[in-house]
């Protein structure tokens, strides 16, 4: 049977969601190792993409391939008991068998957050990366609006030995005024490797005064890395949502 | 000078506000280390009021004695350069040299919050306790009402070797319903010791049909801890503000 899970995670201890040598500080690790115990067989967990070190995922989607008599609300508590607290299994569905979530994925959901004031907020300090200076929010979303769309976003990748298409289609980008901060919505067909952190990190810098918002244009066309701006920090960013075509 | 101080904090790491033989686990020692080197004098701090292990506080006030002679807001930003990252200072005013942040409060306002559903919310975890089941919130209402005005708390008091006046005034407990779960708002002159969780703790009970509602008559008249019901976790309490006579 192929099952199919949402899953919520505090990225903040962890080495990020692949596997490596060590797996015990990645989400897949921690995921596989938690399902061959209740599998009692090995289990190989495909997750819709990696997230990086530090990053947050309010519905990562995952998939794996294993027979058990337990129902699927019985996999998701018995996940949920075994699983480290800042692990948690939303929802647990079982998949067609051909269902993959990296390869089926239509679109994904990134929400960066900034917490903006002269003092940090020990709340959120995980969740949202701290900027003392007032941003304009007008030219962020100006530049917002020039990165939507299907652009080759060389410039905006962090892997420069990337060898596959740089293209990718931006359907939207929403700059949300909150209360004490902004919220960045990047939605799109999919995102190169530290992408999104590079865009809000060009785009605050945008917001900071630094560059103009119409240089957006330019760094696109540049096709190099130098052009854009900094890449923000990871405890701000969180992917939201995968979707599927239904 | 006096200066006064309004202090947010994430107690999770913390043995509580108060110093101990260990003051480097206390909130109280690690404000104290940080003005003693700012002023190159040892300065104590007197807070509000304890905050127990784990409760947090979104405002919570102190004030402390020394010269300087950096400005407020120079104090402010480098007692939150210096101070670990789940403490930060939002405030430092002058006071008038006979302000106590304890003997002056006049009233407190603290929050007590529950996450609600069959899965834990990962990002909220320390700031939550969970419930998994339904909760009948108009009955949880109807015992929080029967808890407001001035009584005898002596059966909500964890302390059994507390000789002061057990009698405080709740102004107002408000039982509010969120998105997923409840927020427990409680404003009074002042509450005993982990008297805000054992009084959420037999409104739960009252939630969850353990007990009725009227009931919190006959335990308030009890004045027996054991009339009452269980405390409720540190890590969902959070003491919002003080307020003083103006």
């Amino acid at each position: 049977m192929n099952y199919k899970f949402i899953i919520q995670y505090d990225g903040t201890k962890y080495s990020g969601w692949q596997k490596q040598g060590n797996t015990s500080k990645t989400i897949q690790g921690k995921l596989e190792a938690v399902l061959t115990q209740l599998a009692g067989e090995s289990v190989e967990v495909h997750g819709s993409g990696r997230t990086d070190a530090g990053v947050h995922a309010y519905g990562q989607v995952a998939n794996a391939h294993f027979d058990t008599m337990y129902s699927c609300e019985q996999i998701r508590d018995l996940m949920n008991k075994y699983l480290p607290q800042d692990i948690a299994v939303l929802e647990v569905t079982k998949a067609h068998y051909r269902f993959h979530s990296q390869l089926n994925a239509k679109s994904k959901t990134y929400c960066y957050r900034i917490y903006n004031g002269p003092v940090r907020d020990v709340f959120t300090r995980n969740y949202t990366c701290h900027i003392e200076e007032e941003l304009d929010v007008a030219a962020m979303r100006k530049a917002a609006a020039l990165l939507e769309g299907t652009h080759d976003f060389t410039s905006f990748c962090g892997n420069r030995r990337f060898k596959k298409s740089p293209v990718r289609t931006i359907t939207q980008i929403c700059v949300e005024q909150k209360e004490k901060g902004l919220e960045l919505w990047f939605t799109g067909d999919g995102f190169l490797q530290n992408m999104v952190r590079i865009m809000t990190g060009t785009m605050v810098e945008v917001g900071l005064g630094k560059r103009p918002a119409d240089s957006m244009t330019e760094i696109l066309e540049a096709k190099d890395r130098s052009a854009a701006g900094a890449m923000m920090p990871a405890q701000g960013l969180t992917l939201v949502s995968v979707a599927y075509k239904s």
